[in-house]
């Protein structure tokens, strides 16, 4: 069955004004959507960045795809690797690690992986997770993704979250997320204020929802010596620390004070960064995210990696939409080797580009669509909204260091800030 | 779509006295056939070991097999571990390393998932590379498996290959394998005559195949000192040494001071063993095998870890039939990180139970069957006069050594013999 267009359609949707060591979320978020039209009618789904960089090497491989057999993956990877050549793509702005020529092909590879198994599926009648092996669970845990933000966006744009910058305000996001969606593990994106603000955060969520898994993820901001402090003052109470301080040594040395597990979605971020940090002892758990290690079969191979060497494994996010929601979801359904909850950015979305229905959060969980392929479906009339407003936006990369510092006009990026 | 009933049918194949560390092949090697029949008439086919141990456990599981979905592998999984639970297969009398539970649980399963990927590629009109993300390449290359052998079976039959125990005979039955098949690289299964001998005979297939690649396979016959005297004397001659010398600490030792890459599929036999062997950098080659791995899935997730970590990979075999030749076809298709051309035993075959035509070596390798599912069908015919041969064999278990005491009452089978 041969692949006959591939449409790249740039989306966007509004975001709160969400807070990280970066900076701080745009008004809107970019997505990418990947609509593949195949014989006989079936059609493939993908999502994925929404950059021009990225849309730029998405688009060099969508316009050779027409003719590939969607069966026929590793052409399709060949083309990738052909279309990418040598180039790096930094898109992800420092959240997600160490660029590479490597990851540049995983991310692209990914795109169009998902969107071909999901063509696979409709072809044959099967669920993407019927043709990554079977399903090892009906419903898959996700955490509640806290963050400190804003009240407003810099043009007085508000949302029902208001600000968040004390532990108060903090637990009170943290109830209303759990109230809302069931929640049974919370995570703080932290590397936002100084590291003690953000202990008496996690402090407060730990009073408010005993026995409840806690993270806390400051994507690099502290020093290894700071991350071994905020280890022993967070000893009993966090399930993982995620990222206290960048790189594979400074990690390690954390690592070695530390009673909790480290977490990463950082310094091991493609299959060349495990050797070095299994050596290091630098990390217990790895947050897979299949945008970037290159698609749902590489997973499943880093989970099997994972489980060799004893590390846990779980799945980081970046702001997605529906269709990305589906992949994760068969991915994780899937995966026996998932240790944790995973990570999503969903409570935070303000639209979407799929007909409702299809994935729920109940108890913090999403049911494992089980229709084929991806099992969700466009919703064209949302599609094209969000292209609208892809299109109004004017933005065409991510930068939430710049947005800081219409805020904060001395706002520098950096990480070990602390 | 469920699976009806669940076959296991014991066969035989006539096998010539092919010598190893552990005594000489007897006169029939036992093989196992899995035949599932499914809803709409979908049928399923696997193969693999024929002695009363694994035919037990399988057994043990086949019987509860009706009524499970074909697309629910991790269900079948959960039965196969329920179905075996502690036992520990111990099958293979020494050739493929040590036994555990894990290893239990891995074998027993690869008989059905290979059963029901191949029912699955028959209900959706797929082959099973299909299902495995599509082949990266369209023919598999084998390696010529060159062994000593007795001139007769202990009855006094003979075969086709004669008597080979000396350096010339050696090279002539290479010569007639390359011959007939077009094997562009060569294993001499070693570890039968004292290293000396078997060095002269690499020598002369070095004369004689000049720029071909070369291998010795021992078997953990020789000790560490011993293992790096024979490294030295075939530096520049081989490929790479197979298991010269028994568990990680010796290969670690005989790794580092040989100038060839050390393979194994005896101290590297499950996921468990890589850590310990990547930190003891004792091999450089895993020789994966699906029937002990845990199935094909598995193995492309043991490339992904041997690609991640710098390691080699090449498949392993034992004596087998056309089910399971498929399946490695199908397997190392889908496979791009497989680095050296595969083991085969199957020059040595003399019947087989499928429809002649699927498999043919054509200079040394095998195009991958095109059809749904494994691409091969059963020849009802074959099967029935190699069950009959298993019935007529009267042997339960292989037992190379028991067979060779028949041949020298001495003989006592050992490992770091030499």
């Amino acid at each position: 069955m041969k692949i006959q267009r591939a449409e790249l359609i740039p989306v966007a949707v509004a975001d709160p004004p969400l807070l990280n060591v970066m900076g701080v979320h745009e008004p809107w978020a970019l997505r990418s959507v990947l609509r593949l039209l195949c014989d006989d009618g079936i059609t493939g789904l993908g999502e994925s960045y929404g950059d021009v960089a990225f849309l730029d090497a998405a688009r060099s491989v969508a316009s050779r795809l027409p003719g590939f057999d969607v069966f026929n993956l590793p052409a399709v990877r060949a083309l990738v690797a052909e279309a990418v050549g040598s180039r790096v793509y930094a898109g992800q702005h420092g959240l997600t690690g160490a660029y590479s020529s490597e990851k540049t092909l995983a991310t692209v590879y990914s795109l169009f992986e998902v969107a071909i198994l999901d063509a696979q599926g409709h072809a044959l009648g099967r669920s993407v997770s019927d043709l990554l092996g079977g399903k090892t669970r009906d419903s898959v845990d996700f955490s509640a993704y806290v963050f400190y933000k804003y009240g407003a966006h810099i043009d007085g744009r508000t949302d029902e979250w208001g600000e968040v910058l004390t532990p108060d305000a903090v637990v009170a996001e943290a109830k209303a997320m759990v109230g809302r969606y069931g929640f049974r593990s919370i995570k703080l994106k932290g590397g936002v204020l100084p590291p003690d603000q953000e202990v008496a955060a996690v402090r407060a969520l730990a009073d408010e929802f005993r026995g409840q898994p806690l993270r806390i993820d400051p994507n690099g901001a502290w020093t290894p010596l700071t991350g071994i402090r905020i280890a022993r003052e967070l000893d009993g109470i966090l399930e993982y620390l995620e990222d206290p301080t960048p790189g594979i040594a400074g990690m390690a040395k954390v690592a070695q004070q530390a009673s909790m597990p480290l977490a990463t979605n950082m310094c091991v971020v493609r299959f060349a960064d495990l050797p070095p940090s299994i050596a290091a002892n630098a990390v217990a758990i790895v947050l897979g995210d299949h945008h970037y290690w290159g698609g749902l079969r590489l997973i499943q191979s880093l989970s099997i990696l994972c489980q060799t060497f004893g590390l846990g494994l779980s799945m980081h996010s970046n702001t997605h939409l529906g269709i990305s929601l589906a992949a994760m979801v068969h991915l994780a359904a899937v995966t026996p080797h998932l240790t944790c909850a995973c990570d999503t950015h969903w409570p935070w979305k303000t639209g979407d580009v799929i007909v409702p229905g299809a994935l729920e959060f109940r108890d913090g969980s999403v049911a494992v669509p089980t229709g084929p392929g991806l099992g969700v479906d466009l919703d064209e009339d949302a599609l094209a909204r969000a292209h609208e407003n892809y299109l109004r936006s004017g933005l065409t990369a991510r930068d939430d260091a710049g947005y800081m510092r219409r805020y904060e006009p001395s706002f520098r990026p950096n990480i070990s800030r602390w």
